[in-house]
Order: structure tokens, then C-alpha cells, then sequence
């Protein structure tokens, strides 16, 4: 019998409580032995929770507990989620967690300490909720070197999104029925500012890669500036607008390229079929081709199931599982976004309908695009590749003409 | 350093010493030791290959070295894979295979034989070539049950039906490019009649439930006889015709529910744009909800990387990995399909006008479809939920008087 301790009872613990005594036949079949939940963690009564019996308000107990192999971390956040961490692993406890923050922020290190006590930390439903995708791209596609990486990892900006282009919403409307609905928080910072995109696609980076990426390496653009005038140039080109994460390596240097950015994404793609609150994440390997995963990227019981998996996992390694691990970086590694070509999209503010000439001179000629009542002196179209830093340039030189940016988005 | 030895170099088997070769170093670090291709055996000479002082005729020479530890299968066919792969695994060698009818008819036993000598016989290639599926069905789902796996599970078809879909082609002419393309055989008989598709279908229902489902208890039908005309009405309807292999389980009896057939699938399923030679799989557990594995069904770098992961796992594991089996059945847990209330697709060539008066008494009055240039005694509608035991009863009624039936599809 192997006994496990959940720390933390909000929604992915309570699912993974409730999925755990659902389906334990099935689980302790897979994990080859008898599980039990001995201690559920909280820090103040709750009395709503069916297992009262379970409940530990003193983390020492846990910690402390030889009983005790393995710990559930679902509270979130890096304090004190890290510390406790920490000192599971160090103890001799395995983690399976879902909290993508402490594993952008703190992943190397605890990874190196579950190493040194032969135990592990194991974190499938920290990207993609319910999705298996940890675990393919360290296994499945283990015989692969990984070209290429493109996620759709937020389901919130992606259902705020796909609101703006099925029905023409704005996006603080948009953000206002995600908000009533449940799937933003009260403050979406995280969500809609490309945070929450930016920690998963660094976890996904570092396994693929071998060394950690860190979230402020990574530039990182939100949704929020956004509007349904882009989602209709967008749709004119030929795809729609989503909030993508990117990672892809040089095979000639082994830098790394990263970036989190809403981007034009062609009709064609796999992912642009990615809506509502959905995520999908396309791997590249240089074997295997693109790989699309699929499905829900958050929500109680996906979560919960992805995070029972990894306590199966727990229960039955022996030792560390080796191909789960990444070294610590320096991120020098990472390339300078800003000096790489890209296209992108521009909406621009003329002063007066003559200026396209200047623009033409500028961009090379470039195609326009065109949307139901657009003004006079609104010009849209894609870039040639430009790096950012190129691409700043001419904007100012654009500005001392009294040409305004409007809107400006990559192309994936 | 651990030794392989590569049973056939076809398409598959030469891309397997290309992938091994290319990414040695990447395979080696996640296997955890070293890993060599000792004989790739043939039944011939092949000047071709590069690797000639690997080459191998006799199949004892490779049973009986012990410095043999993997063996990839990668024949295809059962005879005589099936006689090679049980001796590799009675004399203690593990066995990578894509051989997706050797696991389909002799699964059960085989993996019963490699438990039983402390081996392994991993097939991640027999099903969705590239798209790793079989392991995290096992492993990643581990903590959901599976209520339902609908796939497109066959290339060949879907780029016929794609072409049918998107060009107006008829059947003959889409086999005829798909032939000329290289994506049929000579012999489209195992693609275009469902064949391949209930393999790859039986494969992953015994993984889900257990127990070995046979294809010969599965009812199978194939694409021969779809028109335009039927994709016509489908895209009325709403969507498009998919051949889809589904399995799915009575949460209370526990039986299971298997069809292979052509389908109306909904535009709003993520399978109706799984086009081309890709191949998606759709699984549904009660935690984690539908998930989409997607990527190209075939080919030979993408089936060797999934033949590689396999061969890395064989060299990781030091004993039978538990989770991956299923028992033998006497398959009377597979319901009878006849009994299954579906609705359907039908088109009907009346003898009168008038006949539409039967139609509605029989049919409950459905919803009719159309097309362009429908002729005056053409009709097409959705039944009502009917096992096909009713629909045949009801099918001879029309028949008796002078109605003949020009299409029917199962709604997915």
C-alpha cells in the first residue's frame, strides 16, 4: 500500500480526490499496487469537503510522514508551493503536480533534487490540462529531435478569440462573458497578457531541448490589444488570429527561438480548428512530422485525470525516470527575438491616401488587404520577413510622417 | 551496449536504420545506454542497402544470439512474423513491431509469451503510424475509463474520400490517383474495404478494455460503394463522409460496442477535418473528455520513430511493462452490431412521386436532404435511431414495392 497526500483542495484537488476514489480499481491495477489518500492539505476548514477524516491543516505532518510516497501539489503559485515541494522531494517523497509556474520558475533545480533522492517530480497537467503531451514528447517521441513546437496552451484567451471571430465581439465584451462564464479570473492578467501561455511553452522548450528555458527570456505579447478590424483583415488573408507559443531550434547553432505572440494563423493549419476554450499543441520532429494534441486545456476533471496519471507513474518508478530532466541554463542559449525575420500584419493610419506610396517604397510593394468598410486612409497588408528590430525602424520613420499603427501582428 | 536486430528492410525497416543512425546519440542518452544494429535480416540480397555487413539470411543466427536484446519486426504480415516474433520472446528478446495485423490476431498470446519470459513486445507503429497512441492510451489516459474511441484510422481512404469531398471525384478516380500517388497498393482490397481499419480499431479496444477483441467479430464495411452523390447530401446535412472505426463500452453491462464504416461526421467534430493521408483518434475518458491524437497515419520516418521510442523503452525496461496487456476473450463480450439502434443516411430511388407517402409513414417523417440536379424520384433523409436489424426489415418493405436503395451511411 502506498499512501499519497493531496496539498491543496480547490478544484483540481477536489477532482483529483473525486477521480482518484472513482476509478481506484482501475488506478492501483495500473500502478500495480494498493493506493490510498491519507492526507488531504488545506490551511483552513473546510467543511464541504466529503473526506473531514483526511484533512491535515500542518504540512510538517506530511512532510514528516514515512508513510507518506508520494505528494499531489495542486495549490498553485510558487510560495509556498516550492518550498514544500522541495522539501517532499528531499524527503524521499515523489510530486505530481500541476502548477506551471513553479515548473517554468524552479524546474532544473527540482528536477536535480528528485535526481539526488531517487524519487520524481512528474508534471503532465501542468501544460495542456487533460492532454497527454509531457509524456509523448519526452517518450513517445523520444526517438525524434523535436524541429519545432506551436501551442495553443491558454484556453481562456483562445475562447476570448474565438468569441472576436465567429461573432464580431469586441475584446473587453469578449473578455466580459469569459469572466461571467467562469473561464477568466477576476483580474485576467495572467491569462490575456500571455503569461500563462509563456510558463507552458518554457516547460514544453526545456524537456524538448534539454535546458531550461525561463519565462523572462521569452518575449511575451498578449491579446489585448486586439480588434475585430484585425480579426476581418486576418480572415481576408486567409486564416484567423490566435495567441500562439512558439519554440523551434537551429540545427546548425542550437539556439533556440521563442516567442509568445497572438499571430496570423493560415486556414490550413491544424490549428486554427483549435477554438473556444480548447487547447492544441503541434509538435515538428524530424521523423515523425507534425503531431497534433488536442483537447481540453484546463477544467477540474482533465486536470485531475492527467495529474492521477503522473501518481501512477509515481507508484511504479523505481528510481528516477531519467529521460524527464533538463539541466539548468544560463539562457544564452535563447536567441534574441528581436533579430529574427519575421512577416507580420500592419494596419495602418494614414494622413493622407497618397502616403501608399511611401509604404510601397518601404514594404517592398506589398499585397493589401482589404475589410467591409474600411476608411479611406486605413491600409492593411503583410510585411516581407523583417526582424523586429527592422520592423521598428520603419515604423518610426512611418510616425515622423504622421503614419500611426493601428494594429500589428506576426504571421506564424 | 545493447544489440538490435531489424527483422525486413522495406519501406519501414530501412527507414528504422535511418532514423537509429541519424539520431544515435539523442536515442541512446534516453534509452541510458548503448544501442547498436547488429543484423538487419532479409530474405535476399539487397545491394542496396547500406549496411551490408549487417545483412543477415538466417533467422537462427539471430534467434540464437544472445547478444540479441530487441528484436523490430517490421515484416509485416503473420506469416512468418508471427513464428519469428514468438521465438525472439521465448528466447528472452524483446520485440518492436509495427506489424499491425500480427498484434490484431495473435495479441493476447503474445503478450502472455513475453510476460511470461520477463520481455516486452511494444507496437506504438501498428496504429496511427507516427502519432504516439498506444502509449498514452495506456499511460497517459491511465487514471480515465474509456468510454468511446472513434479514428480515422486509415490514410488511404481518407485521401480517396478527401479527393471525393473536395473535387467532386468519383470512387474509381480517387483509387486511381491514390494508386498513382504511391498511397494505394495494386491491391486496395485491405484499405478501401475497412480492413486495416478494424486492425488498427481491435488493437486499441483490447488496450482500453482489456480483452482481446478479434477483427472477425467486428462488423466492417468499406468505401467502394460511396458516390458523389452521397457526399453531396452529406455536406447538406452538415458535414462529411469519414471512414471511422469506433469502439465504445456499456458503462453498465461492460460490452462493447465495435463498428467499422463509412459515416456522416458533424463539421463541428474535430475528426471532419482530419483530411488527406493524415489519421486523428479521438478519445473520450470520463475525466479528461475528448482527445484529438493527430498526425500522418503512415510513411516511413514517422512509423520508424514510433518503432524507435518502442526500441528505446525496450531497452529502459527491466521487466514486462504491466500495463501494456490485455487478456485473451471468447469476444461474446462484443455486442451484436445488429442490435445497435443508429440513425442513418439514406438515398432512395422511388417509382412514384407519391412513394414519399410510405417514406414518411416508415420513417417517421424525416427530414429530407437535397442537392443540385436531384432527380424528381430521388430521395434523401435522415432515419430515425434504427438497429440495422429494423432498417434491413424496413429496407425489404420498400423493396416489395419497387423502391430500391442508391446510398446509406451510418450517422458517426
Amino acid at each position: 500500500m502506498k499512501k499519497i497526500a493531496v496539498l491543496g483542495c480547490g478544484t483540481v484537488g477536489s477532482g483529483v480526490v473525486e477521480v482518484f476514489y472513482k476509478n481506484r480499481a482501475s488506478i492501483e491495477r495500473k500502478a500495480g499496487c494498493e493506493l490510498d489518500i491519507k492526507y488531504i492539505y488545506v490551511r483552513r476548514p473546510h467543511p464541504e469537503i466529503a473526506y473531514q477524516d483526511k484533512l491535515c491543516f500542518n504540512f510538517d505532518t506530511i512532510a514528516n510522514d514515512p508513510e507518506i510516497n508520494i505528494v499531489v501539489e495542486v495549490m498553485g503559485g510558487v510560495d509556498p508551493a516550492y518550498r514544500f515541494v522541495k522539501t517532499c522531494l528531499e524527503n524521499g517523497k515523489s510530486v505530481a503536480t500541476a502548477n506551471k509556474e513553479l515548473i517554468a520558475k524552479n524546474g532544473a533545480e527540482l528536477l536535480s533534487i528528485a535526481k539526488q533522492h531517487h524519487v520524481n517530480i512528474l508534471f503532465e497537467a501542468s501544460v495542456g490540462g487533460g492532454i497527454p503531451i509531457i509524456r509523448p514528447l519526452h517518450q513517445c517521441l523520444g526517438a525524434n529531435e523535436i524541429d519545432d513546437i506551436q501551442g495553443i496552451l491558454n484556453g481562456t484567451t483562445n475562447f476570448i478569440l474565438t468569441k472576436m471571430i465567429r461573432e464580431g465581439m469586441s475584446f473587453s465584451d469578449a473578455l466580459a462573458l469569459a469572466q461571467q462564464l467562469g473561464y477568466a479570473e477576476a483580474d485576467p492578467t495572467s491569462d490575456v497578457e500571455g503569461i500563462d501561455a509563456c510558463r507552458k511553452i518554457c516547460i514544453l522548450a526545456s524537456l524538448a531541448y534539454g535546458r531550461h528555458v525561463y519565462p523572462e527570456y521569452v518575449h511575451c505579447e498578449g491579446i489585448t490589444k486586439l480588434t475585430a478590424e484585425d480579426v476581418e483583415y486576418a480572415k481576408d488573408w486567409g486564416g484567423v488570429i490566435k495567441l500562439i507559443a512558439k519554440a523551434s531550434r537551429d540545427p546548425q547553432t542550437q539556439k533556440i527561438s521563442m516567442l509568445v505572440a497572438p499571430m496570423f494563423v493560415p486556414f490550413e493549419s491544424q490549428l486554427s480548428s483549435v477554438d473556444d476554450v480548447f487547447n492544441g499543441i503541434l509538435v515538428d520532429g524530424d521523423a515523425t512530422g507534425e503531431v497534433l494534441f488536442y483537447g481540453k486545456g484546463a477544467g477540474k476533471l482533465p486536470t485531475a485525470s492527467a495529474v492521477m496519471s503522473d501518481v501512477i507513474d509515481c507508484a511504479k518508478a523505481a528510481d528516477t525516470i531519467d529521460t524527464l530532466y533538463w539541466e539548468d541554463s544560463d539562457n544564452n542559449f535563447v536567441e534574441d527575438w528581436r533579430t529574427q525575420p519575421m512577416q507580420s500584419y500592419l494596419r495602418l493610419q494614414l494622413q493622407y491616401r497618397q502616403q501608399t506610396a511611401l509604404i510601397n517604397e518601404l514594404f517592398d510593394t506589398p499585397v493589401l488587404l482589404a475589410r467591409k468598410s474600411q476608411p479611406e486612409t486605413e491600409i492593411a497588408f503583410i510585411t516581407p520577413p523583417l526582424t523586429p528590430l527592422q520592423l521598428d525602424e520603419l515604423l518610426s520613420r512611418l510616425s515622423d510622417e504622421g503614419i500611426s499603427v493601428l494594429g500589428s501582428v506576426f504571421l506564424a
